[in-house]
């Protein structure tokens, strides 16, 4: 159902959002209208501001605000340690824990032939790269991948690529922290009790 | 969790919009970062635009992009009926059935004690001035308020205001098109009996 021109553009805009339909879009548009011209300039900068000056880093592909993330041009992070993530906010989460002082490399996807996700649009090869040069500082790889099969594949893939002795690790699998039996599904109870400790 | 800078304030702003909560504005942030420079453009200035074109008519309280909306401005509507609604979305949907001919006024809102929604908040005192006016070109009102205690309330409040003789109806009540009878509810059902025709 059209409303006026402007309104139309900015619902056409606002369907492009994951999980924003036709009414979600309309409800959505209709609320920024109402809530004034203050939100809008300031919805509006955010957006622009943030297309401006968010890029990939240059050395992880990670996201920041310069050419190189502060993680990677810092040079008292460990930078013999690379730990391997699908997704830029993926680092974020890991960083929040306070438990890794290494650097990372972002695959941004993992290997997924149904989705047309091969080795050549993922960030694979830059990372297979700065491990197997010469003079690479890397003797560690950790990778923190999603544990279903397109993460399994993908680090079995990369593996397969490196031709340096290193030391390889996964992030553990087992029942998270402050939950029921119960609840826990049989596929991860089962590598729970195999990999007991 | 905190990302960049930009990234953290267009989160801030998404979070205002209805039904957005962190993590989903997180993942708006993030899939408006990846969709690139052309989109962040698109929406930005699709919002900006809206914001600066749309205003509320001076005439009826609906959303238009003039001062008096093409409806209030047609001389060949019938402007001696007005449909009373609620929001200015109701208009265009009831524009769509292409039944009415008349005019519109909305209200903004239903008088709700328990939103502190009262009558000077609501634009029923122009729609009172309109009709009371010795001039005034209004013999019918049609009140296409939704069917609920706040909408039966405006409506008893808007005609113990009005100090002419008119036509006063409201939307019929009864089962709506297309729908099993074992789905509809008892107050419905009761009242579809009791107005049968």
């Amino acid at each position: 159902m059209p409303l006026t021109p402007s309104l139309d553009r900015l619902i056409h805009e606002l369907q492009k959002l994951p999980g924003v339909g036709p009414k979600n879009a309309q409800r959505l548009a209709i609320f920024i209208f109402k809530k004034g011209a203050d939100f809008s300039r300031a919805l509006s900068s955010a957006v622009i501001e943030m297309s401006q000056n968010v890029k990939y880093c240059s050395s992880c592909a990670g996201i920041c605000e310069s050419d190189i993330c502060d993680i990677c041009s810092n040079s008292l992070r460990d930078h013999s340690k690379v730990c391997v993530v699908e997704k830029p906010t993926d680092v974020f989460h890991i960083e929040a824990t306070g438990q890794y002082n290494g650097v990372y490399h972002v695959l941004n996807g993992l290997i997924s032939p149904l989705e047309y996700l091969t080795i050549d649009k993922l960030n694979i090869k830059p990372l297979v790269a700065r491990i197997n040069s010469a003079d690479s500082p890397v003797r560690e790889i950790v990778f923190a991948l999603p544990p279903k099969v397109e993460g399994d594949a993908t680090m079995a893939l990369i593996k397969k690529m490196i031709q340096r002795p290193l030391k390889i690790s996964k992030l553990a699998q087992g029942i998270p922290t402050g939950c029921e039996i119960e609840h826990i599904d049989s596929m991860t109870l089962a590598r729970a009790l195999n990999n007991r400790n």
